[in-house]
């Protein structure tokens, strides 16, 4: 065994992997800037243990793979891209695609983990989640997910931006299981290329409140009343956010995807069927 | 099952804990300011699975008792003051205290989360994080553990101070195991309030050589520099250091403690008998 080699808990010939937890969007405000680095989003949400696990294996042109298909995910090629190194990347995924749980993001984020353990390219980490950043926001995809799903927990985006220009905080949690449905998909690209004035004001009225009484309960609050006022609510959405309401329980949309996410039991406990995990605390890391 | 408790996991009647990971320094430069919240360190070093468990349950007065004794620790004292709260702090600690572990912060940063959520206090993890660390400032215990201890993975202290004042980024590392030992314990608070001009020369130098090339392997080089610059290793540390690079392995001081960390088994493999844990990437959580 190599010294190389030693620190490693269990040495194996397996590629480095990374797993990047899943990130819901409670509430947002959009913040456009020439630079992708400095654009961004202000807002919270929810950093979750189901998430993406992603390889990297150089290769002359870089390929992704999403749970075994082949797909075009800008923000994976503009994150190797700009490491000016190419690879075939494969993406698994304990979430769908398009429903609100930063599944580009934490691929982009992956992939530059593990791009940085398998080049060699001795990038800090700050500037390895400023790289995927950038590439999420170039590519339309995303605005906040990537920052949030580096720090895991509940993330306050307070300022919008990659490490260096945004900051962050976070409501402390005890570990907390969270239910959640997906009625369909939603492109992030449409809402936040369009016309953003409504939504971005009511985001930050909603970031503000929230910034009052940080707690897992008034985040949900807080992004509801967000989910009105930004007029985001499908009839699929608000239905089960009402259902868990009358059943005594707490949940929100998550942004932006046709997806409705709850404390606890609170979706079971309204006759749904969902999925669950817990809030993921440690954020995206090698595995 | 009120809403209240329902997003917890598995709700019991037992108080919250928190978890906070064990931290050891590195190399590290000493940044004095008369406001303990912009007092600090700069540094790196690696945040540990080992750690120190917290519960906190209200009284009359303010006790803190660690594995079961009742001892003074006045950054715990000072970060429930902050609060204005009291209460019985009771610490477990997987690791020795005053060897160069982080405790007194851990401790500090502990009794803070669970203060948070016990009293309803409603902080951000920032603010909460802000007082312990400024409560470990002003007791002289610490410097740079408590910030550390809150983000987790192999912390870089790049500006010193609390949350709003300081700045982090961190290595990435795959999961990583880390042996110790320690052959007795060291004031810190004599080191830091001592002249500490060259030690800070010499940690200021360490940390920027770190940060061209931010990998685990040269943090253990640079703080080994950095050790024998400051004149810090005592010579049953620096036989232990040699003894496992001899074995072809990595080790270096932790400060400010009568501590070596090796890399993977490298203690093990010169022939010690150390404890074993894993660099922790989640940091100091409620658990």
């Amino acid at each position: 065994m190599t010294v190389a080699e030693s620190h490693r808990e269990s040495p194996t010939d397996e590629p480095p992997q990374a797993f990047v937890p899943g990130h819901v969007t409670g509430l947002f405000s959009v913040h456009p800037a020439d630079d992708p680095r400095k654009a961004g989003s202000r807002g919270a949400g929810l950093a979750l243990s189901a998430g993406v696990t992603v390889t990297v294996v150089p290769a002359d042109e870089t390929t992704v793979e999403l749970d075994g298909e082949t797909v075009e995910m800008e923000a994976v090629t503009g994150t190797l891209d700009r490491l000016d190194v190419s690879a075939a990347v494969r993406v698994e995924s304990d979430l769908p695609v398009s429903a609100g749980f930063g599944v580009s993001g934490g691929a982009a984020l992956g992939a530059v983990l593990v791009a940085n353990e398998r080049f060699d390219l001795e990038r800090t980490e700050n500037e390895l989640v400023s790289v995927a950043h950038a590439a999420e926001v170039a590519a339309g995809t995303g605005l906040g997910d990537v920052v949030a799903q580096a720090r895991g927990g509940a993330p306050l985006r307070c300022e919008p931006g990659a490490p260096g220009h945004g900051e962050l905080n976070g409501i402390a949690t005890p570990p907390t299981r969270v239910e959640y449905v997906s009625f369909g998909g939603r492109s992030t690209g449409e809402i936040i290329g369009g016309d953003v004035e409504t939504l971005t004001q009511a985001g930050e009225r909603a970031l503000a409140a929230l910034r009052d009484a940080p707690t897992l309960p008034h985040l949900f609050a807080c992004s509801r009343a967000f989910a009105k006022d930004a007029d985001l609510l499908t009839p699929s959405v608000e239905r089960a956010i009402d259902d868990v309401r009358d059943a005594g329980g707490e949940a929100a949309m998550a942004m932006l995807g046709e997806t409705v996410i709850a404390l606890g039991d609170g979706l079971t406990r309204a006759g749904y069927e969902p999925a669950s995990c817990e809030i993921d605390r440690a954020g995206a890391r090698l595995v």
